[in-house]
């Protein structure tokens, strides 16, 4: 296998945090009255992701954020409690 | 090549908000009088990723973030302006 197609990522995970975050999304797509699949859809990230993003399984980047943060019609910063 | 190690994972990239992330990050670390090396250790994140960053090169996971506002003194919502 050629490993140099693969970029050397360096990808630490805070398990703490990404549950934290997990959590803080759920609350929030609540709030807007959403459910999964309307956050999905606004955000164009797959149901999946969604769900496994508030289950706390995924090290959401930051432009997955970004994309969310807009569907839930919040700044970056409000996405952080 | 055994595909099935690789998780399947849905990576959505947005380059501004990337560039920005990477501007914002230099600005406080500045702000605080770090260099590039003292964030990285106090990160405890490799040196050539801080660089990365701050270049806008890398999409940033939630666990990097909350390391960098932790070695900034500052909370994830502070890290955004």
């Amino acid at each position: 296998m050629n490993t140099g197609q693969f970029a050397f990522v360096i990808n630490i995970k805070n398990d703490k945090v990404i549950k934290a975050f997990g959590e803080r999304v759920r609350e929030l797509r609540k709030e807007k009255g959403l459910s999964q699949e309307d956050l999905a859809n606004k955000a164009d990230v797959p149901l999946s992701q969604i769900g496994r993003i508030e289950r706390g399984e995924v090290n959401t980047t930051i432009s997955t954020m970004y994309s969310l943060a807009t569907a839930l019609e919040l700044s970056l910063r409000d996405l952080f409690a």
